[in-house]
């Protein structure tokens, strides 16, 4: 529990459930537990996790969707999987948007001339090659831009909405709106464009990027997030008088491409017909190279499977690795996934997602049918030692496994400390550079403790009951 | 102390240097030591030297000697000056060399295609418009490249070597001839450029540009540094093979352009003619707006100043505030300071420089004769309430007062923090909001009590002795 009480946060640990619930955790067969401890214990001590994100950092780049990154991606991960012994290991194909970033500038006309450090909000339209310019009207939230009647009218809209820093990645979630959302938000005010804060804690001059969705209704309008300092310097330049800025990009969405999912499997001794899916996405944004988001989750989960490989015994069931192509883009991986294997997905006992960076790892949050709680928390008391034994109920473990839902999968989520996540997140700094290898093995250790007990247990996870598993309307 | 046992410093206190040295502090006159006092706490309470960092960092932003913004920084001090009350305020010309940027861009080309994050070392030519292309050869060290012979002949030159974190930027000091010398050093054994991993104690994305000297005897070739995580990443990949890599920079040096030396002064009440000079640099590098380099020193000094100005009772001598053009791209401030006031150089009582970014205040440093010890022992007494108490003897207070020297002013440092300095240092992400306005309160009471004090008390320091009066050979 150390990394929760590091920053002070009241996290409710499995054992202080079990008193509290009524719940009490199943008791799981001893040589379960002998086995789980030790490959917990050894990948803790040390594995090669860094080493497979670091080949996807360094081999690949960046991997937008469709990019030559993406395709280097691919055919690394696919080389790894087969050195490391996986089986059946594919190339899924995926086909995919493809949008491309170009120039971009910034900078303030009015009162001084200062630059702007900015980037385009993924799938944003371009700005006219000669730029867009106008006065910038603030708002500090969604909620105020709502309200802003005619006042942007003509004008750019500058959302200035911090985002809180915390562990579990909530203040992202709660900011996230800005960026999906605001681009329409502004246009249906009458805005000629749109300038964010970049979602992001971190104080330094990089400019988060990230997905968006124009709605259907109202115009498309170029939108930007800028660095956090940028922001601020506007911010303290309005209270000075008018602001006015000049802003290019040239983005653009070209024809759609092809990715693919990247596959492979650890064949269960028993039933390999029934499979426990950890998934990771192999795309990245463009800026840097994507380690933490989510290389480190592909290493999590390829180095998990690996070291449940190289067990004497294996388990009953499959293990299966999925490097989802395209998360930050529409999800097309993991929907294709879905579709490619329908006939499958009642065999599929459990899937679980590795996206929040490195860690340390919390524990996990699982959507399963009520019964499921009590092996849950048998597993959570075997991550104690690691300080991995939060649970948290959650509608889905990742958004790759979004389309899982509808089959009733069991769904589970790899918590990682994500205190400093978002302060590199879809970001230039992005990099192998962040990666603590230590801090990579405590959360694959996590990781393949629960995927070998969920693989290994005499019985399945109570599936999520039909009530429960229905799509959310963004994923429709 | 609390800033320094935070670091974990060992510092001899100034009551430990008593208590083991034969100098004993001198004894100040108590109405001195009062208002000294009560100085400090007013400025350490709140000030408004964050005020003036921002105003120059905004609506001057990057201040390149002879650029637009070097001009604003000149009219933004100037009128800043005059509002604030101080005489005499005038930019005296300095003439300054004048180098821009342009375009830069870097690649690995092989064994992966990677975009490079680098920047010009300031002064450095430029590369041909279609970019420098070849294979590059790693060196940990200048020492390691001086033992090169031929094998980087044709090549590029790449010094990978680390700045140490410290809190009194002495990792900067023994790591900085990689940066100065290293051009000419790769150039003498053949390379066709250089790039360096960034003078820098961060490990992000930025690159740190920073001067560099081509020395007369051999060819120039163009040199750039590279964001710690590039250098990582060339250091990795070498790990596996030969690395070409590419870059392109547009910089160029153009004809020599205008700049000035802004000065205001607060007039003595009794011996006018006797000044103590309060320096920093106005100018900045380009990539940031420059404010903990030297924005934050010049809002200390001229805060200091204006808060002695506030007195009830001024004190006996003039502080002056000097505003130095040009300190990072060949000291020309200085140097045009030094001959233009060179008749009045006898009535320079004292000198003292901040540029070492905001504090805490540590210090100073001091370089005067030898009986100035117990005065300089005093007044330390006075600053450790606030932390900065620590003496250290060194040659120069700072860069822009080197040519004072030979006139034998005693000459002062304010000594700062600089731990984290390094990480920001000659970056994008040296900009306003780095500024602690709290802590920047601290720097200049300890700033105001130093300069106070030697204005006020009866007997100017013991000047440097002439034997220690003589320049070094960089600044000859």
């Amino acid at each position: 529990m150390k990394p929760l009480q590091r920053f002070g946060l009241v996290v409710i640990t499995a054992s202080a459930l079990a008193s509290l619930a009524a719940v009490k955790p199943a008791s799981l067969p001893p040589e379960t537990v002998r086995t789980a401890t030790e490959l917990r214990n050894r990948i803790a001590a040390g594995s090669r996790a860094a080493e497979w994100v670091r080949d996807i950092t360094d081999l690949a780049g960046p991997r937008m969707p469709g990019s030559p990154g993406d395709r280097a991606a691919v055919a690394v991960t696919v080389s790894m999987l087969k050195a490391q012994g996986f089986s059946n290991v594919r190339a899924e194909k995926v086909v995919v948007p493809v949008w491309e970033r170009g120039v971009e500038t910034g900078e303030v006309l009015s009162p001084v001339r200062q630059s702007l450090v900015l980037t385009a909000l993924g799938g944003s339209i371009g700005t006219p090659s000669g730029g867009l310019e106008g006065e910038i009207v603030r708002f500090a939230s969604l909620e105020e831009l709502a309200l802003a009647g005619s006042s942007v009218r003509g004008k750019i809209a500058f959302i200035d909405r911090p985002t809180a820093r915390t562990s579990d990645g909530s203040g992202y979630s709660s900011a996230g709106d800005v960026r999906g959302r605001g681009p329409s938000a502004a246009a249906r005010h009458g805005a000629i464009g749109l300038l964010i804060r970049s979602i992001g804690t971190d104080a330094d001059r990089f400019p988060h990027t990230g997905g968006m969705r124009y709605e259907p209704d109202v115009p498309k309008i170029p939108a930007a997030a800028l660095a956090a300092p940028d922001a601020a310097l506007l911010t303290r330049l309005l209270a000075r008088g008018p602001v006015r800025v000049k802003f290019t990009l040239g983005c653009r969405t070209l024809a759609d491409g092809e990715s693919a999912n990247v596959i492979g499997d650890i064949p269960g001794r028993e039933t390999p017909k029934e499979i426990v899916l950890l998934g990771a996405h192999l795309d990245s944004w463009d800026l840097g190279t994507g380690a933490l988001d989510d290389a480190a989750g592909c290493g999590i989960v390829v180095e998990a499977a690996r070291q449940i490989s190289q067990l004497p015994k294996r388990p009953r069931r499959t293990i299966r690795v999925v490097l989802f192509a395209n998360e930050e883009h529409g999800l097309k991986g993991g929907k294709a996934y879905a579709e490619a294997h329908a006939a499958e997905l009642a065999d599929h006992v459990a899937a679980m997602e590795a996206d929040l960076g490195q860690g340390p790892p919390l524990g996990f949050s699982w959507n399963a049918g009520r019964s499921a709680e009590a092996m849950l928390k048998a597993i959570a008391g075997l991550l104690a030692p690691i300080g991995a034994d939060a649970l948290v109920e959650y509608d889905v473990g990742g958004a790759d496994l979004i389309y899982l839902l509808p089959s009733g999968i069991p769904s589970l989520g790899l918590s990682l400390d994500a205190t400093d996540y978002f302060d590199y997140h879809h970001t230039a700094n992005d990099n192998y550079d962040r990666i603590d290898p230590k801090i990579l093995d405590q959360s694959t250790a996590a990781a393949a403790t629960l995927a070998y007990v969920l693989a290994e247990i005499p019985t399945p996870l109570e599936r999520i009951p039909p009530e429960k598993r229905v799509l959310p309307s963004w994923a429709r």
